[in-house]
């Protein structure tokens, strides 16, 4: 991490499908989803967004005008011949427990991420969870960035696990959810899964932890958030890449990446996550402003704030 | 809850017993366990503690020597003829699943609560987890205490829900971990539960969360606050009790019942709670000073905090 620049881009690789999501709450068939999309809602809200992805030719394109319009950059959005990446899953009550009840890889099956040449210079990239490999592909296009951000999950963490260190090696920053850390650290003790994962590289680790918020760990300390107390969650799809849009999007546009500043973006990251899973899909970060993000990120001082001795 | 006194009495009613107990770091056999235990060794450490519990012909009195030293009255203390209570458990790894492996009430089955002369006053009460109707038999008892505070636990939810509800309603604090709240409510929100126990008439419901922290919700809004990260929790047990010991006996050192005290006794309570854990039995608590608690504190407050907008 280095803390000069004069721009706010940032670069975001994952992917981009169809979801089928059942909820307690209700349905949403066909509906936008994929972690580069909510990745892309919640960072243009902050900063200037460059998106690589692939779709297939049965994506209307029209469905990323929302994103344009706020200033996101699709130049680096492939579009391959056959179908989107379709994925349905299921929640249940408790909205922790997820059955995925099918994955159709389509065109995402032969993704090889290509950056253009004007993003290789994006000062943020943030590799969403794709392949490890891939990841890396990624690393190399880039040059120099100020910040890199790496998400996972336990596919391969099981399975490209020598990959997946490798990664790791080379980001400044990963996030996971808390049983993807303990799974990774082989430890239940996030205390020991966080620091298994500073060993290994990175200098922060955001441990993500649902409706519990949510743990940033640097070789300094400890910072704990909360997770926004909703009455309901509708659905908890892209909760934990809005999260990280919302993160990111902030620490790009700031000018010093402080402990302060990543104070505050944990909590502008936990504040757009808690809009996010109000509604299905991105509807609820189509129409969300930043005042309404703002007021949110002032209820979580008063949800959090005591005096001193 | 009313805001005056020149005293800072609590009262604590519940059990003392024997513990077996079993966790992935060891085991002890035959230590002090029970909630008045846990909540005497916390609240004492901040204010007066008035015990009313019961123990066999078993117990040898000296084991409170260390509580009596802290200014803990033990004249409430019925010793029965019989054996003490005693409970066997055991903790799987990730400390969450308990397995109880014996409950022998002994003595503790025909155990009715009786409150000295003296203890009637005691202007702060707290109801460990007893059946509700002896919850209510202590409430008779006592003369306008200022503050009363209650746990529970799944057998009453279960089993004795009108006397429970009965109970809630005759105090001004309940504190549940989060499965109770839940179970009580018939919900899985914990905003939709704590809403629920609110219309039953407290004004302060505590939802504990293990790792995950603690929610105060009132009607003016909530707050949260984390678990301390430990490396290892030695041993869970006593923890809700000795959180409820340092909220109380913080609130009861103080003035005024205002909300900034409320947000600080939560943390009060969590900071206790977090040594209570990292090692068997009171263990922990009979060594632990008011310097270590207010260093804590401090800890909690660098764990937390962030910056204004």
């Amino acid at each position: 991490m280095t803390n000069s620049s004069d721009s706010d881009e940032i670069l975001v690789v994952g992917s981009l499908d169809f979801d089928d999501v059942e909820t307690p709450f209700g349905r949403a068939d066909h509906v936008l989803g994929g972690s580069t999309i909510y990745f892309s809602a919640a960072a243009s809200l902050f900063a200037r967004v460059n998106v690589v992805s692939v779709v297939g030719s049965d994506m209307p394109l029209e469905a990323f005008d929302f994103l344009r319009e706020r200033g996101v950059d699709l130049a680096g959005l492939q579009v391959g011949e056959g179908k989107t990446f379709h994925w349905a899953g299921r929640y249940d009550y408790d909205l922790n427990s997820r059955e995925t009840l099918a994955t159709d890889l389509n065109v995402y099956a032969d993704f090889h991420p290509r950056l253009p040449a004007r993003y290789e210079s994006s000062p943020f990239v943030f590799l969403a969870n794709i392949h490890p490999d891939l990841q890396q592909e990624v690393l190399r296009q880039a040059r120099s960035p100020r910040l890199t951000m790496m998400d996972t999950m336990n596919l391969w963490i099981e399975n490209e696990r020598d990959s997946l260190l490798e990664t790791m090696r080379l980001v400044n920053m990963v996030c996971m959810n808390e049983e993807e850390a303990r799974q990774l650290s082989g430890s239940y003790s996030l205390v020991a899964a966080s620091r298994y994962i500073l060993s290994l590289g990175p200098r922060v680790v955001l441990i993500k932890k649902g409706e519990n918020g949510c743990a940033m760990i640097t070789p300094e300390g400890y910072f704990m958030a909360p997770a926004y107390p909703l009455e309901e969650v509708y659905d908890p799809t892209g909760a934990g890449d809005s999260f990280a849009g919302g993160f990111l999007g902030y620490l790009a546009s700031c000018g010093e990446l402080s402990d302060d500043n990543l104070r505050r973006a944990v909590v502008y990251g936990s504040a757009v996550a808690s809009f996010t899973v109000e509604r299905f899909s991105v509807d609820r970060l189509r129409e969300l402003s930043r005042t309404e993000i703002d007021e949110r990120y002032r209820e979580f001082r008063r949800l959090t704030l005591f005096e001193p001795l």
